[in-house]
């Protein structure tokens, strides 16, 4: 197997090399296998696109990688998504990528509850955007010609989520915002990426199959029915890093799974616990436990009770794969400043379309209909 | 309370006194309280329009019943809704309607199962379709000038649901088959409606909320996604004699059930047991248990886990309500024969449309447009 | 009915008038009727003893009561039990029980978390124990001759725990410490009621019938067959005041949870989440969710899911109606110091034993041999 | 690896050659080797007694074997566990085991739902009991020296549990009877093994871990604490041909099920389908979903959901690991007839005592005392 797809791949960037770029990196490199092909054909194994903008899966390249932990940089990225605290499966097993991680700027600092799990050496503990840094970084997503640079930091990464916006504009880079911090709905930061003349998409991942997703679909059943929802809750847990940095920083994601919610009319009965607690345990893997409880015909009583179980990381590279090829294609268009997207994000650019209308925006963006 | 609407109602007749009867009746009595108009008026409480065809829930009225059962036969049908072995709940208490049920020919037998359930009187255990029996329900129908004939035997009873769509057609009512024996999907039958000028609804009623709907609504989402699902099933319990009934007389229902899972592409790794036990405790409530397995991303599992409880007739009563009204517009425009009403139905009349097109269907009936 | 027992009964004093001292309340009173002196013959109904120690359920008087918040004072405790912002159930309705609620200083302060739920006067709030609350405080006690104070503090009560232990040692009544506080752990204040010459009973309730009870006893049975436990989790919800305390001040609360499962040998395995979330939606209901995965033989998994629903306070009454008539016996019996009650607490004096050993324990003690 | 333990083992015959003989041959392999050696010394991995009236759980010898299906007739017994319609899952690979699988005469008729899965030669599918059978069955097990012959066969083989006993008997071999026929329970069966001086176990095995025991388990926590259970139900689902065959023989085994719970005082608020569904998909596993809902203190709600998942064939194998251990102990010692072990049947010879009685008599008998 080989990483490079013969020039006519979409080159991606990694800003994290967590659980979520080890799915990511995985994932490209199995359906490039003859069985990776053949699940790909079959149209199944999670893959709503096997080819989007004229892409397959196997047609996206690594270019480049960043992360903050001592050992993940100068490692390479085959190797580095294997590297503690990463929990994610072996699948694939170690790769040569021949991208080596570079060392990030650790510019939102390490919470204390992190610092078991995060690793980063004394002399660079520091919050300071330093300059040597930003031109540093540039000169990698340059050099390595990127074209994409994929934001997977953990949520509450503000002043990183910026810098490695700027970077990517000042690089000519495209830049997908998975966090749930303002990008595309940052004027600033907007700005710059129509005035470099490359193309912004975010905000915030909505998981591939997650429990924002299950729940919603619930809800939505029930009221289509007519049905009144007298009481609902949805509480979520996990194993890991994300989790744990969730449940210290909860603010901005539980608005996002609000907002997640936004299309039921009845959301006052509803209550969201997005991280109710970290479960060692579970690893890799999301539980979310959800109850529906509602009256029907003459007030009789209707409970819904749910278990889900997914793979975390999982569900972030499932909706990346589609955004890494989308983004590439917008950017090979000429496409400046935001592109409305609303399939794929919690809080996209443009207003947020009901399900039908935003898969609907997605093909007519696949045809090369960006309008 | 009055039982009458003051000749503006549809006038209902009912085949079958049991618990789907009881929450039909009890509801429209209760929907016509302040507290019930209240209700109404908040857009929730089971019902999906509130007024349909011009007809609010209220202007419904009954007519007649037929039943087989002794402790039904005589009484006025506002105390034969509480007679054994009915089990849902008294939510209005007693009422008198001013209709008394009338006694039904026992067309398919008592099966040994039901034995300790339905209590028929010796010299009416037979079988044959008495020539008396016909004239005489015929003359209840017509004299009680019923515009709409509501078909609510048990499963199984093929004789009955034909022997009470010819007592319709030769009345002039229309005739709405809640059962899966085919009515629409009967030539003959269909036929006779539209020789006598009457309007013929059916198959087999759809569930109002229940776990075809949610189970259906579970795979679509993980198929929308592209997940694969390698494993799903559905069990579902009950304790009213309509569930003792089914557990022995699977074969419509199972059909039927599958038909309803149709839509979904993967329907080959899809197991549905509609009766898997008769579960005394459960009354008239309804217990359904889904299980969803699927992969997604890189082969990686998802898990869905469902428990869903429900009231059994409530589900149907919240149906029929919408049913009634659309057989008594359908009748006053003088429409014959089969009515495509795919929303309704597991088995309708014409194309089985996706939810979306067959609520479309309905609005522009309500309309008045049944093109 | 009657507040009095005619002198028989065991006289209780209440430190905190919440969702805990309505279930008691309510319960004391209701099983002196005819209908839950029914359900007492009956022996179910959550009652371990109808008679214990030679006092019916139905021979508890109250005589004095305490609170910190402001629309509770000065009320009669019957009335009082259905204040803001209890939510326990009204079950008989408001009483008239004698007994005034007498204003309780506020020593562990008010914390912002509970702000929106306590009331209390502005001139209140300091947290000086102050020498004239003391005095008045050891006055209602041993005026109105309560012979048990039970502490129904909230958890990390720390200050206001103490000082009602030393209110009642002063006053020669029995102390129940239902908190995790330490009282019988608490070297101080077990040498107070040693010398005051009258019991102390704690520390930290155990739940009548409560997520730690089944997840030991499952756990329990999985070991008893030489199943190995790989991992397991055990996550609670709930919605009164009590669990939105209880979610800001784990502390405690964390370590008797883990000490309840402490016979269990895997222990590593399972995690523990007492608190995972404050669901308003819940009232005074408590939701757990239990999740044991095994391996058993040939390494083949075993796996069980549990939703677990309680009504919290009657939780605790449950228990605390045994705990008073064990209190007012041993006052009876002129035991002093720490009584060592293991079946009831969470921490208890003396050794931990195991449940039937334990059980024997309160055997003896009703036959009056408290070895 | 080989077959033999140099002597010291128990030499044991298997009548039913399906996934209960695939799990226990491949359990007792497994456990020889060193992972498995290493997962015995942790005390863990499903097994009880590591060792066993002296016996470990390697020491355990296969010395024959018997079937009616042709595609396990003949073969050698560790590739013939892997045949069709078997389902359990391959752990070991197929080994060599030097016991050829000999042909069971077809005493119960195979019924029609089992025709798809179980394949007899024409010329064999008689019921007639064959002298030429009967006698070359017992030159099998006594040229072989077949200590214990294990009852393995499916619900309902009346004749075939019949036949075996008789030929484990004029072997001179111990029987453990497995099913539900009646063996120790039938007065000529077990006055035979009284003649002929060796010891015979039965009747019907109580799975390892199962939903009966959690169920009871479940059951008795609430009772012991005073709650009223008002409605529990446990129904049952799995995949493999065993259950198939449940489904359609359900009359023993609804017996036994119920028999398990007899402990519980309130068991006629108590439902049991032992096998609601025949869900393919399920394979060798077994789902069996619980539901307990009670009252408390002051009528208030107690509910418990429970959704139990097991490896069907591992229960077996788990329990008669040390069934064959003691059945050999027993003949070694000469005791003749009935055994008494309360503590692996649930239809035991003699008292069925509780768990902790039957556990002590376990390990009386294991310490040599079988008073």
């Amino acid at each position: 197997l080989s990483t490079s797809t013969g020039g006519r791949g979409v080159r991606v960037g990694l800003v994290g090399v967590g659980n979520n770029a080890s799915a990511l990196v995985q994932g490209v490199f199995h359906y490039r296998t003859a069985a990776g092909a053949a699940a790909v054909a079959s149209g199944r194994h999670g893959l709503r696109f096997p080819v989007l903008c004229g892409y397959a899966v196997g047609e996206v390249e690594f270019s480049c990688a960043f992360d903050v932990d001592e050992r993940k940089i100068d490692l390479d990225l085959g190797e580095a998504i294997f590297s503690e605290p990463n929990r994610y499966p072996v699948v694939t097993g170690p790769m040569e990528t021949g991208v080596v991680v570079s060392r990030a700027p650790v510019l939102d600092g390490v919470p204390a509850f992190l610092d078991d799990l995060v690793l980063v050496a004394a002399g660079h503990r520091g919050r300071d955007r330093n300059g040597d840094d930003f031109d540093r970084c540039i000169e990698v997503v340059a050099s390595t010609e990127t074209e994409v640079l994929v934001n997977f930091l953990p949520s509450g990464s503000n002043d990183a989520t910026d810098f490695f916006a700027r970077v990517a504009a000042a690089a000519g880079a495209a830049y997908v915002n998975c966090t749930p911090t303002p990008a595309v709905h940052s004027d600033p930061v907007a700005d710059l990426f129509l005035d470099a003349g490359v193309p912004l998409l975010g905000d915030d991942l909505e998981s591939h199959f997650g429990s924002s997703l299950v729940h919603r679909t619930l809800l939505e059943a029930l009221e289509q029915r007519g049905l009144e929802i007298t009481h609902s809750y949805q509480v979520n847990l996990g194993g890991n890093t994300d989790f744990k940095n969730l449940f210290h920083r909860p603010g901005a994601k539980r608005a996002s799974k609000r907002s997640a919610l936004s299309t039921v009319s009845s959301a006052d009965a509803v209550e969201v616990i997005p991280s109710a607690g970290y479960l060692s345990g579970l690893g890799d893997n999301k539980v979310g436990y959800i109850s529906v409880e509602g009256v029907g015909w003459l007030g009789m009583p209707v409970s819904i009770d749910v278990k889900l179980k997914v793979q975390d990381s999982s569900n972030a590279a499932g909706v990346v794969i589609d955004l890494v090829r989308l983004a590439g294609a917008a950017r090979e268009r000429g496409l400046a400043g935001c592109v409305p997207l609303s399939y794929y994000f919690k809080n996209p650019a443009g207003e947020k379309l009901s399900t039908a209308d935003a898969l609907a925006q997605i093909e007519r963006f696949d045809r090369g209909d960006e309008s």
